[in-house]
């Protein structure tokens, strides 16, 4: 931690903070420049103590506080320099594979779920999603099956061999949902609903997180440190896109993110490109520049009508572009010496 | 509803649309234009049928859909023309009142705690802040004093006959914290949390609804009916700072949305001039500014000790400033017509 | 400046970096943290070579580089506490007063534009303002009336006694739009068009600067200091709204920014509410924020009839709307010490 | 145009509008909902009466307008089905050609210019890029050689053969720097600096178009469509990154806007991962992922020592990373059917 004294801060304010901190036990380098004082803190803020951090700040002859390290550890890449791998169910997340997730944005019915599930699988999809649960902006909108759409996820699976991911939105659900589901979501919604991380942190089952759509970079790896913090280190990062001033998009996808991600974490980097462009013609062209910039997977929504899907049809890849997409995904994948 | 065909849709494309639409029951108003034909949808969407701007605009000859309607009603300015007033023991919110909320951002200790209660009493405040249960973007920093919190600000009001207001963050603890607030908060990372906000809408106590940080004020006014559409109409919405690329201040204070929340509800709005600075120097003018603008009430951090205070130091006006404020408020309100 | 080495630094890279500084005439001061090593560089840098900043930074070894000093010294606070009143043919700009300039968006004939000058002057505006040269977002828009719109502005002036003020686009118009305006006004597409800004600043009369629409404070301050470094220290800094993802609104006025300019500059700061809200029934509430907040004057769109302006009606306050306005900004001004 | 009526607005006010339109020759189509009254305005607006959007908004009883039709149309899609190439000194640009514009920053000096256009046009490289004229945010930084700048450029060209591109920032300087350059490149901070655009418009020579680090595409394709306006078709649009909330990166890549500007328009579309990213380490990532959505080419920094550039060093690749990057480009441009 570096302190900046104000132009203005007297030679008795200065000693009263050094003297502070050498009190709490830091060490203290002091640098006199011309126009401003500096204090360094050594040996400080542990992770825990950056509440000092917003403290000196506070202080009316400090100009600002500069922290030196990354307010989050183990999900930073130093932590476990070779990055993580996750397997679920025997499909490899991480490392040189390229997993594709597909399915409706929502579980509407047996037959669309069956006929969807049966498709993607052999098509080359390593897992299949769907939402029971299904956060919405409109409080009239359809809020998905629930239980009962766990239930036929869960068939699915049984009938495919496709591990199942869905997404959970609140605390209360967490259990119910983790008797079905092979990977759990947490929506763009959820990333700062911070009882929720916690208790899937508290579960023993992969989790994808999603970027909350105005949180940054350091912001979505401090939400994985809470999941981390409770002891669940399989944790798969998704950029779903961020909002912007941009409207011809749903939002704007931060493909800076990828490898941004790679080099400050160890965790699996997926895109969501259905989400991240809200439209069904740019989905493709955007999958296949996520894959080349590193993700280590798409998850992708697609629907045998999308004109009649409940939610999200204007995003959702007929079949016929979904099987497209796999044939052109997989040239890509082996550029850069990845398998799909 | 009015459905855009992209130039190339054929007349058959038009014609199965038309007959759709009217297999629905809905009216048709056909208008073909030299380079587009528009759809005109009579009697739709119901605003529990929106999935159906979804599902007409995933049509492959479709150009887009517009919305006729607000996508909120009982929140709306027609729901109720001459708007809202709550009262919470006997403080009037809304109408002609400016009322203020002060406190401390955390509850640390009965000493800073009442110390700042009696102050804020004795300096105008009607209403005291203070939270037992704080979301945090670092899982390593302070989260509040939980029930021990809540049980401190009950014995502040009992002390100083302030109402109080405290935030929830889990659908678990909606009824613990109910057994103590007057006035549940939502913060602005849970404004899209919808489980919670149904279960504040089953509660009989007033809600303040802040911003999320990233939310237009459309999605703003749908959190909001959430709750409207659970029983509660007692919401209080509450402008705390949209994230812009704008880094010298913690937020922007987006002023246009006190006006703007004025013509499209009727329900009360305050400002949060702390979180939309994060800056001590600039929270009065902007305080000032939101009264003048037409809000009816401030939430702001105070503290005894902006810099040991635990969270949020750098934006909690001192006692000092917290009365200077008040002073330069009051010929403001009058100057709007208004009672402080 | 401070230079945080990467923590793979080696002390090699380390020696070679300080004895790089020492060589350039910088003193040196070097700080070991426990996971980090923090250069402190003394003497630097000048303003004058920022550059450094990013050749340090571009070392392989650097994790990044803090500067220290504001990037702007002749427009900041610091440099004329006592803050900058600009005299325009007797109208004080800045100081304990509150300017109102108004006029039409766009010069159209001399009947609107007398009239709207009679009418504002009668009003209580100080100075009138009026596009001969306007910018668009489309080519096939209207672009003003160029010098015969200019001429019209001086003969509203020699009418009415008001100073006006109008917008130049292009560096080849600074010396014509010179020969008529009292103010020469750069609009928020101009504000990174440094050719322009210091054309303006060889000028030798007073510049309102509006901010780019999605430029910080800083940026802001830095073309300030453009204008400035040229010899021309008459500059009116404008809060225009920024753009945001909000869209209700055509832009968001930043009313953090009226405060924070006070902090960090010396400079006049106005608001124009007619661009920051895009909508006429938000101005007069904007209007009254601003000036609460500490703003030195408004520029205001009016209109004799917004419906048939060939640019900005949407936004533009009937004659009545303004009346109204000038009105409820009296005691407004009066409540923070100011004359309107 | 599609004109809605607020609910308030009576019969005398719908008709005194549809009077009016009926006047200026349009055909009206009225269609009454329950809450709403929906104008449908036939054979209007041409583009070059788009003005009359702002007007009929500005009626006190229109809730809002819709314009149907894009604001541009040279530059639209359906102009040129086909899609633009474009042909510089032998150099196809768009098409199925992957082109890479490569050099420094900022032409310093004849070695460090010849030294990497040697090296770029023996790895590859199809254009040299360099600025002789740079735009700097703060008026204390270099910018640039000028005239003696673009001499070394075409000296350079004499030396490699590859043709030149360079940035022209003022209106006065578009003769000179067209006596040395091959393509113009307008920067992103002058896309709305219109008098600039019509000027290269009336050039004939390519230009490329940097999109408005806060401007939407539709706002970049009207800055296009001036160009073209004026004659001249040969534009290259290049998506150099816009600016967001998030702060790790210099500005944020908008990939989607890549497959949106191929369906929108039928001008080639660039990126510029060196701005986009700010980054080094992240420049070759979002370069192979521009090319897989779709790009056309890239225009990239490399300097023989970024750490002594007098600008950009931080995002300029050394000449490894380069050497490297082009390596790794060449099986994702044949994975999407291109040559490089």
């Amino acid at each position: 931690m570096i302190i900046i004294l104000d132009p203005g801060a007297t030679p008795e304010q200065r000693d009263s903070l050094t003297t502070d901190l050498k009190a709490r036990g830091y060490g203290v380098h002091l640098s006199e420049g011309v126009e401003r004082t500096i204090v360094g803190v050594i040996g400080t803020p542990d992770r825990d103590k950056s509440y000092l951090v917003e403290q000196f700040e506070a202080l009316p002859f400090v100009e600002r506080v500069v922290p030196i390290l990354k307010p989050y550890k183990l999900v930073g890449r130093a932590f476990k320099p070779e990055g993580t791998v996750i397997n679920v169910n025997g499909v490899k997340i991480g490392g040189g594979n390229v997993c594709v997730m597909a399915g409706p944005c929502t579980v509407e019915s047996p037959e669309m779920l069956f006929e969807t599930a049966d498709f993607v699988k052999a098509n080359g999809a390593h897992i299949l999603r769907g939402g029971a649960f299904k956060p919405s902006t409109s409080p009239y909108s359809f809020h998905g099956m629930g239980e009962a759409g766990l239930q036929l996820l869960a068939e699915a699976r049984d009938r495919t061999g496709l591990a199942i991911i869905t997404e959970v939105m609140d605390t209360r659900d967490v259990e119910l949902v983790g008797k079905y589901t092979d990977i759990y979501q947490i929506g763009t919604r959820n990333m700062t609903n911070y009882s929720l991380l916690r208790e899937v942190g508290n579960a023993r089952k992969p989790v994808m997180l999603k970027r909350g759509w105005a949180s940054t970079i350091e912001e979505w790896l401090q939400a994985a440190e809470y999941i981390a913090s409770q002891g669940n280190y399989e944790i798969i990062l998704c950029e779903r896109g961020i909002r912007t001033f941009e409207n011809y998009t749903r939002n704007t996808f931060d493909i800076n993110a990828i490898p941004a991600i790679k080099e400050l974490s160890h965790l699996p980097i997926f895109a969501d490109p259905s989400h991240a462009t809200g439209k069904r013609s740019l989905v493709s062209a955007v999958s296949l520049g996520a894959v080349a910039a590193g993700a280590d997977g798409l998850i992708l929504e697609t629907h045998p009508n999308p004109e009649k899907a409940l939610k999200d049809g204007p995003q959702s890849l007929s079949f016929q572009q979904f099987g497209d997409l796999i044939r052109d995904l997989k040239p890509i994948a082996a550029a850069v010496g990845k398998t799909l």
